[in-house]
């Protein structure tokens, strides 16, 4: 019994912290294997980029100076290529932090949260660590059920969760009906739209979401450099808001949130343009190759609009997922999301997905 | 009128946010400056050692991996190095962010906070952020007056902070006086011992306080890599408790505040005696020159424990800041700290030292 318990906050007390995708070292140190292929976790799977590799070297004698708060450069990069004021700007240690800022910004105990059942699982910890009440809308086919949330909505809710594309179910919502949803939310009622994914949605179904804050102030949109732009070892991620919510943003966020390397190195995988579309081309791939891969398996999977695919093992998924363990593949159980029988897989490299569907093979047929 | 104030928090809707030192390349981008000198932010003067270099440079093709979420390897070297079990320890992005982990995990609108006049700006910054009520004790010589603090202490104190050394005075505690304090302090009040200097303290004047939180499980030893390590820019910090304060604070950070290459750095550079022993010996030089100057210039200063010292300009402090900045040196004007007549100087190399040395007489004799 943890004997300070009583004394921490009471959402605090009720808080089991997200889990991670099993890092490759500590498989390694497990089972002492030479090779792992780790499919868990919705990385980039071509290694650090060029540009970025030549920013972190030029900043890097610098280290022993605090990065700049303000994030001047960062900021006039994402401007200029995105289109939206450096005020509407709010950076964070990652878009999971700008999620947190939110949470500490505008929800206390007496609030409620709406979220879709199968969203991402810093929801409800981000909500229990507050200690406000989430409001869990069942899900329609894997994705959002947009009415539903609306009629979830009372006096008391402060805030909405929207993840487009989703993870781990990869559903993405068409933006007209996304619209009419951020439309008709109440003034008293902030939402975040989690774009975390946003750069793998085929060009023809994207959103122009970042135009929305505009018309609509109570709506932030969050974006990251950890999946496409392959730095989520170094945690940078950014909201784009109204001025005025980015205002209170920024004041509840650590002076130095984001570290001098995250800035130089996004500012640099911004201007990489042969980098991402490389991603986006491998990932593209990758997805055919998994989902007719499924589809040889007779296994059905969620169509999904990520760098991921959920396939449903028709079995209770967890020994599956251990046997794929064994073999040096990490994937990713999903029965935290009340997804039992599905396994989610990271899309990657030709050889990695390979790997993959050759272990998963072997596991169904009990090699 | 921020039209989203309203809906903040009643913490928030106060918050003024702490106001870093003025970095470099916005002074060179006002003034039009070729050679700036900052000595306003307490960094190392030294540049970034070789080995954290080398550590950087090894980890960085692995940027697109998530770091190690448990932080195994980092907290194993600090386990070894200070003799800490790893259940003992938070890491943090800076240990501003084990502070704020604190608040977050054991302070609410209801309770009072504890810290003493001229001490660490963040402390009111992250009292007001959660709402709660900072009850400021006078100080006593610029330094603590713990038995006022004590005498402070009421059934609504949740939380002391003590900076040992302080910032920005460097007035220093000695080790039976502050073990005295903690040992009487109510089982519902937590310690945070914020020992962010503690390695420029001169050895026979430092406390064994890692060993602490064995016998005064309510306290929180805090340090960091920033300043005598040379890594402010990457961020990483850490908090020394009893397993039951960690297990929570783990709980309330999020999975990945830690980057990786501020876990590879840090641990690169606990590993590095030389730069360590290098960064010490150019403080105290510098601390000698810069005090030396104040003499001959007739000025007071406050006997520093840190790698900074602030000096009393005899005159409102701010135009011989302002002053300072247009010959580009960069100082800390401390009136938010109600020492108006004070300039905080971080230690420079000897050839800063001496610039700033020749502007401040050029500025006191109004050159």
């Amino acid at each position: 019994m943890n004997k300070f318990l009583e004394l921490a906050l009471a959402g605090v007390q009720q808080l089991v912290p997200y889990v991670p995708g099993k890092p490759v070292d500590e498989l390694q140190r497990e089972l002492g294997l030479s090779e792992v292929v780790k499919l868990a976790s919705n990385e980039n799977p071509l290694g650090t980029g060029d540009k970025v590799l030549a920013a972190i070297q030029a900043t890097m004698p610098e280290l022993t100076r605090y990065p700049d708060g303000s994030g001047f450069g960062l900021k006039a990069a994402l401007s200029a290529k995105l289109a939206v004021a450096p005020s509407s700007i709010t950076l964070g240690n990652g878009s999971s932090e700008i999620l947190e800022l939110v949470m500490r910004t505008f929800v206390s105990p007496e609030h409620e949260v709406v979220f879709s059942q199968h969203a991402f699982a810093l929801y409800p910890i981000l909500t229990q660590a507050v200690g406000a009440q989430a409001r869990i809308v069942p899900a329609k086919n894997y994705g959002h059920d947009l009415q539903a949330m609306l009629a979830t909505i009372s006096d008391k809710t402060r805030l909405v969760f929207i993840a487009n594309p989703n993870n781990p179910t990869g559903t993405l919502l068409a933006s007209d009906e996304l619209e009419s949803f951020i439309s008709a939310l109440p003034a008293h009622v902030l939402c975040v739209l989690d774009e975390a994914y946003y750069e793998f949605v085929a060009p023809s179904d994207r959103t122009e979401s970042l135009a929305w804050p505009q018309r609509y102030p109570n709506l932030i949109v969050t974006r990251t450099f950890s999946k496409a732009y392959g730095l989520a070892g170094l945690r940078i991620g950014y909201g784009i808001s109204s001025d005025d919510v980015a205002d209170l943003l920024n004041r509840v966020r650590q002076p130095f949130n984001s570290n001098m390397l995250a800035l130089a190195a996004a500012e640099a995988a911004l201007t990489d343009a042969d980098y991402l579309a490389k991603t986006l081309a491998v990932n593209n791939a990758g997805m055919t190759q998994l989902t007719s891969a499924f589809e040889d398996l007779g296994l059905d999977w969620i169509p999904s609009s990520g760098n991921f695919v959920s396939v449903d093992v028709k079995q209770n998924a967890l020994p599956v997922y251990e046997a794929l363990l064994l073999k040096g593949i990490i994937v990713r159980p999903v029965a935290n999301y009340e997804m039992p029988q599905h396994l989610r897989i990271s899309i990657g490299t030709e050889r990695e997905n390979q790997m993959f569907i050759t272990a998963l093979k072997q596991v169904l047929q009990g090699v």
